[in-house]
């Protein structure tokens, strides 16, 4: 099925029309018309050629809603899965079961899925473009949350409150957590504090951060820059974690072990999701009318909206309106 | 009470003669007569100024053997302790409670010490000298390998066999895991084996490492040398954990965090273990006549000891004779 798309053809062109094709619908598949798709930093890194390993023609897009547009024959539930040990098929950029084709992503009209890896979106219709996030963004923080025990009685920080960030802070406050958000700008308190943190922390205040000292069950931390972790280490109790989501270009500066040896804590890392647990995490947000705060774009605005994120300059997570492709120059 | 000791006036100068005043027991203090101490890295650290904050003169040593000479009368029995998260009273450079002058250490004839900190050794007579290194190279491998579960079914590995790895391979083995001595050196893997060690893998051959990737619930790493942790990282299963309990005196190389965002691994720290698990260890080596593999020294050997460690030239922990004080030159 020819599809349009928009793609990066190398690491420094801009995103421009680009027409893919897409596998017919085999037994086992589930043909989606998109019409949204969220914009994830990861996306930045890997059309730029930020990590290594980008194919061109590149369409990223991991944060895919649509409707069903066919099944195959033996579609008929969806299977569930597990934390994926032995590798994944990446939306974009991976190669295909068996076959080893590039594949791509949710820049696109349409997409062909196996149906273990579509979920069902409970949401109201009104929600469906900042239901996008949370299949990226969502998911990689309520995997943690959840694997961590951030729930009622449990005092849960969360660094970072950008597109994964600030779906980290709606999760645990949700599920009951006392909630702080960490942000480097005493400008950015009442909007943390909008999301739903019960307190907000400057992290670059030493007296605010001392005054936290050995109090944290759980820190989730998703800044992708290096920066120093010891400040954020020396906050988590006794048998603490802080664990990271984020894959900076260049390591962190190395973590003092003493930090962790005091207080026997731990630095651990989490990634994405399973399956199973992404359809819980967005039954919850149902449940309970949870979305991402999203601003939405253009397809053509594309390298545009990357520049802002590059300075921050999103307020949480930017959208693909995919009804605007039809007209992307 | 006038007490013989060793002690270093300087971080440059050798440990020589020294007399101290030990307190006079009160209420609830145990004076001992001092019979071994064990030789820790953490004493040549501490000696040699390596490590910040040393007031000279310094009597090192905290692994002591010793036989009750007095109780004051208020002693019954040992209560029980917790990990010390309110910081703790160090055996030598630390400060005595509320009072705030330094403390010296097991390189001297007697000691006095509240009931709480003493423990009972259980040992066999001839045991008694290669006991001394359980107080604390045993209970920093036991108290990690007991919170992380090493035991059957499990597969655990201990990095670097000296002082401390010595005792977490047989201890792992001794709580039933199948257990894994890494070591640097091909030459070195009879006798690791010697200790319990159902398998050897060098660390600098490649291929040995790849084979067990993704096999390890538990990995205790004893190295105090900064060194890459990323190739351990790797061996961890999903879920796994690497402990280290080591502090080098300059910063490991900064870890991937992708080895542990993939595998949701964690990098933790332990530090030493409190009185209640001491005895506990105590009690499960003496049942098992478990003791660590030791090289008497005389007193007065104790710069040329230093020197061999820092070789690691030792199988595996020097013990001083304390009778050999009486006739220190």
């Amino acid at each position: 099925m020819r599809t349009k798309a928009y793609a990066a053809q190398a690491a420094t062109t801009p995103f421009a029309p680009f027409e893919i094709d897409r596998r017919a619908p085999g037994q086992s598949d589930v043909a989606i018309d998109i019409l949204f798709c969220g914009v994830c930093h990861s996306d930045l890194h890997t059309a730029r050629g930020e990590w290594p390993g980008t194919r061109y023609p590149c369409v990223p897009g991991h944060e895919i809603v649509g409707r069903v547009a066919a099944v195959g024959g033996d579609v008929t539930k969806f299977r569930v899965g597990q934390y994926c040990e032995h590798g994944f098929v990446a939306t974009y950029n991976g190669a295909t079961t068996g076959v080893g084709e590039n594949t791509y992503g949710g820049y696109s009209a349409h997409i062909v899925v196996d149906e273990r890896f579509v979920l069902k979106v409970s949401h109201a219709e009104t929600d469906l473009a900042a239901v996008a996030p949370l299949l990226c963004a969502g998911i990689t923080t309520w995997s943690p949350l959840r694997k961590w025990g951030a729930g009622p009685g449990k005092k849960v920080g969360v660094v970072g409150i950008g597109g994964l960030g600030h779906m980290g802070v709606k999760l645990s406050h949700a599920l009951g957590a006392h909630t702080a958000a960490f942000t480097t700008s005493p400008g950015k308190v009442a909007a943390a504090r909008a999301l739903g943190a019960d307190e907000v922390i400057v992290s670059k205040n030493p007296d605010e951060m001392a005054a936290h000292a050995n109090s944290f069950d759980f820190i989730l931390n998703t800044v992708a820059a290096p920066h120093d972790l010891d400040p954020f280490i020396a906050l988590l109790k006794r048998d603490g974690t802080m664990t990271v989501v984020g894959v900076p270009a260049t390591p962190h500066p190395s973590p003092n072990v003493a930090g962790l040896i005091f207080g026997r804590r731990s630095l651990a890392g989490s990634l994405i999701g399973g399956i199973a647990e992404t359809q819980e995490m967005l039954d919850f947000c149902a449940e309970r009318g949870l979305v991402a705060d999203v601003e939405m774009i253009a397809m053509r605005e594309i390298d545009r909206a990357y520049g802002r994120m590059l300075k921050s300059d999103v307020k949480y997570r930017f959208v693909i309106d995919m009804a605007t492709l039809q007209n992307a120059a």
